[in-house]
């Protein structure tokens, strides 16, 4: 086995050049994801910065403006009605999912590239117009796949890529964690349909494994079959308080994946191949440790390694993009092959058959 | 966490003594797996000895004579005539798949305690075929699941028992390996579905995860849904060169599993809960080295433990049982639900459904 496979991560494959000038946000949704995640994200980066914070409630945008670099609290309206366009040139999207598509558009309006969160709506069809809003406009439209920018998962990528592990045979993916321990009110919208989208699991953490199988094998969904259970009250509106399910992709890889937003916080996800494996675990939650493992017939090695902030790798890898007039890689339309997934996903878990794509 | 859960491994919970004679057997097929793993672990055991031997190669069973403790070399005719009865107590059947049928039925004419390797039978039908012989001859019938007598799955079960990870949401596992490399002939019995069943990888490898989410769950799978593909020309006979199978379990956990016999040999086994989670991997195969985690919260510990030769474990459990009138765990019954299990797996794979069981 050549050592080197494993130690020498280039953490940012991507980047030729850090001399431009640096991308300002606004930040559009306050939630805990954006406040303790996205924003210290650009706060620790040298070629991104939050100027305005986008929130209904405007003693907590006024509150984030105290905290941060940020200097123009908008509310919706105002953000809507093109107030301090000349302040950001680009917006993180962070909202409720099918809150999704109104502040894009918007975005796209105002000629202002747009970072939106995964999953892009609550539905195919809103995604397919948040895509057209974007590409009307000729506006950048980034999904927030930030595993797609984490350096393993990017080395793992390049291994498959290369042959390392001979052909991919099988796919292991999971991403669990108690939703109503980090977030204790069962109002929250990550339960509500209307605000969700069809699900709570599946489309907030199954697409983890999801997507990023579809990044390492570089292969889409072909077929998939579900099955999903919610017992718990608190998951009574949604199907998938905790669902299993298997991909067919195209290439021929299958998948064996599953998704609980009321389990132990967990996750794992390895790549079988005819020779070898990668697996990369914990994963997709943030660890202090993160272990990055190759194994090669008898083989195995291992790699501890320093996490990467992932929303820093993300933002800048965006603004990368931008400044350099780069290709944006996880975009609306590869964002739109995920949305057709997990309406399968769902599609399948309530009839019990199989759903091709 | 107390330490104490993972560290006291009672190695053999069932074991009250082993002030007994010794039960002789008859092995009865003497491919690889019966040569290399079952005489040696009665070689090994001070409550097992083998002492006849039965092949339809004359020239491979007197080779064994000559370097085992058996002392009697029988062919298949001579087996069912009952020749030297006198000489075993027991017989272990590792025939192909379709052969284990008409050994087991002889055995119980001779009144002789059966464990048969898994999968039981070659179809439902024969096993259950197999199942009554034994009752009717009132003959113990083991099914020779040896993760079912390993420590650590033991150990794994009493602490899912006991909510040490809380309600039981997710199983997670799989096993692979490279059939040709170990057995370099595309002809063997296990490619070819008169000998062996209705596939390759999930009635010989997928029965591991199957089982041993049964035993640690106590509990029985309800339905089924898989995807199944063989691209491999050796593997033309078979739709299970590789596949993924999910499994919805009476008690309402899911499991996302996989097998492949034509990857890279590996295998994990995980059972996430509310609170916790348990792993065990490597866990099907016999690797030199083996590790047990429990996650409590954010809590880990890991132990790391000498592999017991689970074969050993496996027949002195099955003697002991024998010689103290003990229940056998593992019986005829609990074999069939893994053959219905299997067939619903094979018959979803073909039909693009989910199959209630």
């Amino acid at each position: 086995m050549d050592a080197d496979a494993l130690s020498t991560f280039e953490r940012r494959d991507w980047e030729t050049t850090t001399d431009f000038e640096p991308v300002r946000f606004a930040m559009v949704g306050l939630g805990w994801w954006t406040r303790d995640e996205a924003i210290p994200a650009t706060e620790d980066s040298d070629v991104c910065e939050t100027t305005v914070v986008v929130s209904s409630d405007r003693g907590k945008s006024e509150e984030v403006v105290e905290e941060t670099t940020a200097e123009t609290a908008l509310t919706y309206d105002e953000f809507h009605d093109g107030e301090a366009t000349d302040e950001y040139d680009a917006v993180y999207v962070a909202t409720p999912n099918a809150a999704h598509l109104e502040y894009v558009e918007s975005a796209a309006e105002f000629d202002k590239a747009v970072l939106c969160e995964k999953p892009m709506e609550s539905s195919v069809e809103r995604a397919r117009r948040m895509v057209e809003a974007c590409e009307d406009a000729d506006v950048s439209l980034m999904v927030a796949y930030r595993m797609q920018t984490e350096p393993a998962v990017r080395r793992a990528r390049e291994l498959v890529a290369d042959g390392a592990i001979g052909d991919p045979v099988l796919v292991h993916g999971s991403m669990s964690q108690r939703l109503l321990e980090m977030i204790p009110d069962p109002d929250q919208w990550r339960l509500d349909p209307n605000l969700a989208g069809p699900g709570a699991s599946v489309t907030d953490l199954g697409i983890y494994p999801l997507n990023t199988a579809r990044f390492v094998l570089d292969a889409d969904p072909a077929a998939v079959s579900a099955f999903a259970r919610s017992e718990d009250e608190a998951f009574s509106d949604v199907p998938d308080e905790v669902a299993t399910f298997e991909v067919r992709f195209d290439d021929g890889t299958l998948a064996a994946c599953s998704a609980s937003q009321n389990a132990h916080e967990t996750g794992h996800f390895k790549v079988v191949g005819t020779e070898g494996q990668i697996s990369i675990e914990p994963v997709f939650a943030g660890q202090a440790h993160r272990g990055f493992a190759l194994e090669l017939g008898e083989n195995r090695a291992e790699v501890d390694y320093e996490e990467q902030n992932q929303m820093r790798e993300e933002f800048d890898y965006f603004a990368h993009q931008l400044r350099t007039d780069g290709e944006i890689h996880p975009d609306g339309r590869h964002g739109l092959v995920d949305m057709e997934a997990l309406e399968a996903i769902y599609e399948s878990a309530a009839e019990g058959s199989v759903v091709k794509l």
